[in-house]
């Protein structure tokens, strides 16, 4: 057996124990944890000063970026841990209670889903905030980082470890894999691993969908759109269209497509395109919508456009007959992620938010909203376009199976059936497991 | 595109008006689904009766059983819709809601999952069963039956389908599909299928989830046991631990180990042993405890017999020294299904119930407690071993999952980034969509 295999399986072995730890040693273990990064900062620093010196050149501006960790950084880490210590223990809470008969009661009772496995790049503050949830949710976890964060990742990790230990957190419920090798061996450890968390790209993340059994929560291609209505507020749609595309076009949650009802279109068009462009946005146009956009620099869309994913200053721009057309447009050329709908009209917001089949629906907000901290999930474990377990933007909730537990006084299940079966009572209750 | 491909998709199409259905469009549908059934009787049981014809002596006893139909159970389909249309609809309910700032509200609303995947074998109530759940949750359901019920299932789903589109119901969101090329193509489907339910054995279920990127939710072996603690009441273990090997021998619920605390085993040993013997069981013991079971019929447990999924009236037993050693032992050997303690010390049960990673606890009761029904889930769906989404006894919940809807005036997410930036109250409250 491998070192990896080796290590993957004593987290798995861990897992249980860490399920059954109490609040009490699970906060400490995050004040240890809050206190050692407070108290190794220069070595922190200085393990991520030699991952920056060799990448130089080798990175992206905005991966180097992403790589970097200052002492504002050390404190926002710090920050995150003692979130982590004010969210509520989700170990034990009691999610259903049934009476099943005189003396036989049955209790949904939630509990950690065991071993996660983490794969993802650059950020070192992935560690820290990856490691806090976990913990605290009962978790164990195998981290697998980038190569470019080989030394930040090392020591932050041994920092956390250590300091969780010494309160009392068994060290080998966490793993940190480093070698190349390691993630294709992972990818083969559905025995062990629960759940896999991939934080990369889309090509990445379908990658591990393609090649493990493991379960695998992760998100695929982030189409937005804005659909403005006719019965929009003007000013509110020229806000929403404009932030979705602009605050940040890089992202997931950035619109791509801004779908217009044709009645508002004379109007809406030249004023949002105007915005668009003189804040930097290339838009392209459906055919035939030139007539609206006289002496504006717009381009004709291709088919192509409608399914696109920029992540860039580009939106393409079309008009709809009325929120169904929207809806089926939406449903057929999205990424069922997030999608914005201004209107002062709730009964057509109704049918929009019943009818689009996307983790995320916005009535006159941006579609930026749609994020696990901005949503107040608290710390974002990521986000999912599949329908299964979680969906949309995962906080710690997302970490969480249950239990079945049946308190009984001897009963048999032959009492319950054949002739003269006695009749089970079936009576929900909001009685809680341990009261 | 082929047939089948063509259904599925106008099926996953048809997902997205079924989620939007309203409750008394799908009660009335229930109800004549159920009228429809009680006015064909004679053709159900005529086509049933040409499927029993056709399998005479190519299938087990078991299997007959399984496959036929007859009025009572004709009863027990419509008994089971009226108890469907008396569920709760779990569309549209509000799980939790946050006031992320003035005017910014969150709501986490309850949806349909989409389109549901079942693939089963011969029991034609499958298909009243699941068609009712689905549609009362607002998914679609494509069905694969096997051959074996050809001309039932498809008598069956004709008149259910056409029972629901007379109320409403979009009847392309309901698809059986027959050919046995079928089962390959839907495993392509993950475009268009959500969740895959395997209705039969552990190899059917390990092949389906080794040949798809659909998630499966199905249950791998039920290696159960029953561990009698040195503080248990000995009337209580020997009637559960009798109850949970041979009340149903055949299914994964039922007990195929049991561990006795060595304290114990002098006297509790001899008893249960005779027992079993003496209902038909063979024994098969850890060797050492020949001394405790002189003149009884016991044979010695190989090393595989810890491992061994049975099905059958063979049990293998040992002692271990403590709670502590029965649950690590469980965790390592058994199959994270059901697993009973037999105690009256609640500090011990409190322990395994932490300790065991198993899908069902259950305390001085019966493993084969550990069924939807039984637990008051309503119908069951299916029972996963996995713990991703659903965990155990599967009901019409499993079915579900939820959207992030935001209701906003206007809002965009600059306001609260940069210099001068709006704060998030983030205040969870009790508030419901729509209300």
């Amino acid at each position: 057996m491998s070192d990896t295999v080796e290590a993957v399986k004593a987290a798995k072995s861990a897992s249980v124990r860490l399920a059954a730890l109490g609040t009490e040693t699970k906060d400490s273990a995050l004040k240890a944890m809050a206190s050692a990064l407070d108290a190794n900062r220069a070595e922190i620093l200085s393990a991520n000063a030699s991952d920056m010196a060799a990448a130089e050149g080798k990175l992206s501006k905005e991966m180097l970026k992403r790589l970097l960790v200052t002492d504002a950084k050390i404190d926002e880490m710090i920050a995150s841990l003692e979130s982590v210590i004010s969210c509520e223990d989700p170990v034990g809470r009691t999610m259903d209670s049934v009476i099943m008969d005189d003396g036989l009661t049955m209790y949904q009772v939630r509990c950690p889903i065991g071993l996660i496995g983490i794969v993802f790049e650059s950020r070192p503050d992935v560690i820290p905030q990856i490691m806090s949830l976990c913990l605290k949710s009962g978790n164990a976890v195998c981290f697998k980082g980038g190569s470019e964060a080989l030394n930040s990742n090392r020591t932050l990790f041994r920092i956390l470890r250590d300091a969780a230990a010494s309160a009392g957190v068994p060290a080998e419920g966490f793993v940190l894999l480093e070698s190349r090798e390691d993630i294709s061996e992972i990818l083969e450890l559905d025995k062990y691993i629960d759940l896999l968390i991939p934080r990369g790209s889309y090509s990445f993340v379908r990658y591990i969908q393609d090649n493990t059994r493991i379960p695998v929560l992760g998100h695929a291609a982030g189409i937005c759109h804005v659909y403005v209505d006719a019965e929009a507020d003007m000013k509110k749609a020229l806000d929403v269209a404009l932030d979705s595309k602009i605050q940040y076009p890089a992202v997931c949650n950035a619109a791509e497509k801004l779908l217009v009802d044709e009645k508002v279109a004379p109007y809406f068009l030249p004023r949002i395109v105007d915005l668009y462009v003189s804040n930097g946005v290339e838009v392209r146009i459906q055919d035939g919508l030139q007539k609206y956009l006289v002496g504006f620099d717009v381009k004709v869309a291709s088919e192509d456009d409608w399914y696109a994913e920029y992540d860039d200053l580009i939106i393409a721009v079309r008009t709809v007959k009325g929120v169904e057309e929207a809806v089926d447009f939406i449903n057929s050329h999205g990424s069922h992620h997030s999608e914005a709908i201004i209107t002062e009209n709730r009964q057509t917001f109704d049918y929009f938010m019943r009818n689009v089949d996307s983790a995320d629906i916005l009535l006159n907000a941006s579609t930026r909203f749609a994020d696990g901290y901005r949503l107040g999930l608290g710390a974002e474990i990521g986000i999912s376009t599949g329908k299964i377990h979680a969906r949309g933007p995962m906080g710690m909730e997302g970490l969480m199976i249950y239990k079945y537990v049946v308190i009984g006084d001897g009963h048999v299940v032959k009492d319950y059936s054949g002739p003269g079966a006695r009749k089970y009572k079936h009576i929900h209750t909001d009685a809680k497991y341990g009261e």
